[in-house]
């Protein structure tokens, strides 16, 4: 058979084919997508799982009329390819001109800009209710996965969807894994919905009061096609139950789930990605040997163990000191406030850009009752990728909520002394903002109750104080060298503390310093600078802060980010002797 | 019968009781609850619900070596009565000793300080968790009613605790009521349940995978006592849906469950009350106006419309253009980014410290997708009431996320007209912060696209100037009056927008003040003001920061906690003469 891919280029080209044409363009998209990620890297596994469901889709369905939201949105590829954008995974050229999630940017196709999981009901929700508002009749259809259902906002989603009286389909991709294998007590019954075929009494979704079909088939079109066309313009909120096969067509992917899930581009060197020294490998060696020390130390993940290095063999070893909750990112935080309030020893980890879901578990569950837990965040910093993840709010989110201790610590040996110390105290909630790069200075360093609300001197100098906090006391050290060839020896502070400042180390700076810099990987707007301009304020002393302005940069290279806001050492240098008197 | 309750004192009193005694206690706790809330104020109709499931609980289990976590806790009174506290109850000079909440420092009985819904089940998983890790054999229960059920942070939780696997006991204490009545599809189940008693298939606790009972008189101490006592100990989780009725004893409560849930002192005057002007009222009554001439506006809440004026009234008038999300407060936001992207215009009403759990919806579903819809936070303001419901978080809290455009209004005038250029603008989402009292200059005011960025000098003066955000544009006056009484003629900014400064006033500023001075009624931690000091940070410019220090203040009285935070204007004119070139 010739290409179909090649003849279609929106979703009203697919309308006429068969459904041998149809199977064919499936595959077509499939090798697309094999040799696309496998080139660029991304989502493998589960837009592999999605192709025929999205062909379906838009066979069927009228997008940009009907209107597709998809959870997380990382399974959109093929969704992309049929409207429009196949070029940016057909054209080597074009691979990085489109984001990885759905962009309204990109197309009058994506409705929303989605990045985070569980999101994607209560999204459709709106538009379904706004439709109803406006007397329209659109279908609206929320492609959900079984990993997404665990987060709280999908289930007050789901809970409100029902009530809508109207049309509304859920399209619930079970490919029986989340990125790692799913957790929790509804698993159960999706499995007890599976090997019923979808008959058993006992429904989840049911108990909503939603209508309810499974299709066993998820990956095969016509079946698809037969289930879309009955549910069309369906008046009553409706979900359908897809068995899928994760990483379908690749056995690698299909045989490898999590590690398939996404990929890294077919240039990166993973052999020597195992030889580098990792924070998250660091991080996860010296917690297995807490964990066998003291079996009331838990180290704890929220659905994504594989980003912060919680390997399988980890996990294994760990036993029950390890948790996985499922994508819950509310619940492990409460969690771990319980399990410290009953003389447990969490360890939380998560990514940054997902410590979001999380600031009144942070303030009212966890801070307010002064739990004694720890956080790691991995990935806190200036990000030059999808405005999905940015990965650069934690800092402003958690340390301006009274009792937590927020630390960032800038070498290997900090950040091990740090850990240790908060894992063992049992004073106060801490974060600890794990760093991007590995720096070891072999020096062994102590770190007790005293230390964490104080500064320290790294070098002592005059005129110019620079405060580089976590990953950028790099930074700091080279704004100094370049100072020091401009005959200006700079003091370099290590803050180590976000949360507060230490107005003792800010006092003493007064003396024989005109300008104070602070330096901080992550928003300017709520974060450790303005704390520093705070106390300031009412004293002769400049300040400049760098870090990143509030705004959602969207796939714009990081040198860029760093550029526009002169976050590199020649910019730092030149607005110090702007503003140091001469 | 003689008085039992003279003789409790602490759980163990309970344990030598008769059924009959205990009933009897169970009428002289319902007596004391009915003239004590009725007199100092509080939660009436969840307390008097909950008499004897606490009885039954205290008389089974053994507190504090078994541990309950009640959510939101509103509902612990009965527990505190029977934990050592009845003096808060009976004794008038002590009625407003306790918190209305469960405490730890008040007792060791009570594990966490909560008024936030929804956490009871996922903090409780924390404690047995650590009670697996170390071996112990306590029971944990977690004491959750219907209306917190619907929160993502109970789903999460239970999903959960299902794959504990050991001792875990959930008592679901369902009266047919949220605040107001419930929302949303479960509980088409939880009535399938108690129709069914309980003997229904298709089962929403039995969808995780936990085990049920359902108890039809959840007011019967016997029928209590039973099923804990065959609970007790159990090794799997277990959920006892109990069926109880909201306000027992008290006809009115029962008969008004939603005005029952809370009830003012009796020292209150609802009559000046329902006379005086509030910004609940003003509210409700235009957007009920704007509603009938625009049926795309529809207004939001997520259970806790009577909180901000959306009387049932409100809500019969507005029709399916008002929508109650239930406890879902993440969902609204999702729900209301959905609406604005599909034409309607959403206006979302939240209490400032409910809106805490919102953090990840607003900047990822809302705020990323710049979606032009409306959230209108009510009681931001820095408290003097239980440290679970400060008010003083949210400015810091969504200020700092982009694109949002955050108004603080100052004046009725100035606030309708902002909320009606919000409703019909297509460019922002925007966040009013309502104020807390009424002023009206009787002068209208105009607001367009222009103005939402724009600062406002509301009086030139010079040296001084005084910028006084929403709430405390009041407290700006009266420091300006004060001055004026020692020549000094401060300059008076409204600053309109908190969430990005006018630099082009503050620049003004320069030429003839000496000392800015901030006043915002909230969080002096990543607020307005430090946006400010930021501003001024490289330039010989004073600034003095007026708000909230970061600190859990509990109970503290608002007099005090002004005092604490030098917001009296007394000592912000001592400061500022402190602080100026003489």
């Amino acid at each position: 058979m010739a290409s179909i891919l090649e003849e279609v280029n929106e979703p009203k080209d697919l309308k006429e084919l068969s459904i041998d044409e149809l199977n064919h363009l499936a595959g077509e998209i499939r090798n697309t997508l094999i040799e696309n990620v496998a080139m660029m890297g991304g989502h493998m596994g589960s837009n592999l799982g999605m192709v025929e469901t999205t062909i379906a889709m838009h066979y069927v369905f009228d997008s940009p009329k009907d209107k597709f939201v998809f959870d997380v949105s990382h399974q959109s590829y093929t969704h992309k390819i049929l409207t429009g954008r196949k070029e940016g995974f057909i054209n080597k050229e074009k691979h990085h001109s489109l984001s990885g999630f759905t962009t309204p940017s990109e197309s009058e196709h994506d409705i929303f800009k989605i990045g985070h999981t569980s999101t994607s009901v209560s999204l459709a929700t709106g538009l379904a209710k706004a439709r109803d508002l406006k007397g329209g009749n659109e279908n609206v259809i929320a492609v959900i996965g079984d990993g997404s259902m665990s987060g709280g906002e999908a289930f007050e989603g789901l809970n409100n969807a029902s009530v809508l009286n109207s049309n509304f389909i859920i399209l619930f991709n079970d490919n029986e894994m989340s990125i790692a294998p799913n957790q929790g007590g509804m698993y159960s019954n999706f499995k007890e919905l599976r090997e019923s075929k979808g008959t058993s009494v006992n429904n989840f979704f049911k108990t909503f009061g939603l209508n309810y079909y499974y299709i066993e088939e998820g990956n095969d079109i016509e079946s698809l096609i037969d289930i879309f066309r009955k549910v069309k313009d369906t008046t009553k909120p409706t979900v359908i139950h897809l068995h899928t096969l994760k990483g379908k067509g690749l056995k690698w992917a299909m045989d490898n789930k999590e590690a398939g899930h996404w990929m890294m581009p077919a240039s990166f060197d993973s052999e020597a990605m195992m030889k580098m020294p990792t924070y998250e490998k660091i991080t996860s060696q010296f917690l297995l040997e807490k964990i066998k020390k003291d079996k009331t130390i838990a180290v704890l993940s929220a659905g994504t163990p594989g980003a912060t290095g919680l390997t399988t063999d980890f996990r294994e070893q760990a036993g029950n000191q390890y948790i996985d909750v499922g994508v819950a990112e509310e619940h492990a935080v409460a969690m771990i406030s319980g399990m410290a309030r009953n003389g447990a020893k969490p360890v939380y980890e998560i990514a940054s850009s997902f410590s979001q879901r999380t600031y009144d578990q942070l303030n009212h569950d966890l801070a307010m009752n002064n739990s004694p837990a720890t956080i790691l965040v991995f990935g806190g910093s200036i990000g030059g990728g999808d405005c999905t993840h940015l990965g650069m709010f934690d800092m402003s989110l958690m340390s301006n909520i009274p009792n937590l201790v927020c630390l960032a610590p800038t070498t290997k040996e900090e950040y091990l002394a740090m850990l240790d110390w908060s894992i063992e105290q049992n004073s106060y909630p801490v974060i600890i903002r794990v760093p991007k790069k590995v720096v070891s200075t072999g020096k062994e360093v102590s770190f007790s109750q005293e230390n964490c609300m104080k500064a320290v001197i790294e070098k002592q100098g005059n005129k110019v104080a620079l405060l580089g906090l976590g990953n950028f006391m790099a930074l700091a050290k080279e704004v100094s060298e370049l100072l020091a060839s401009k005959s200006i020896n700079a003091t370099i502070v290590n803050p180590v503390n976000y949360s507060m400042i230490d107005k003792d180390i800010l006092h003493q700076l007064k003396e024989n310093h005109d300008l104070v810099v602070t330096l901080e990987d992550g928003l300017l707007d709520g974060g450790f600078g303005e704390k520093v301009d705070r106390y300031y304020a009412t004293f002769n002393m400049k300040v400049l802060n760098y870090g990143a302005e509030k705004n959602y940069n969207d796939l714009v290279p990081l040198a860029e980010v760093y550029n526009m806001n002169r976050l590199n050492a020649e910019q730092i240098v030149e607005d110090i002797l702007n503003n140091i008197r001469k």
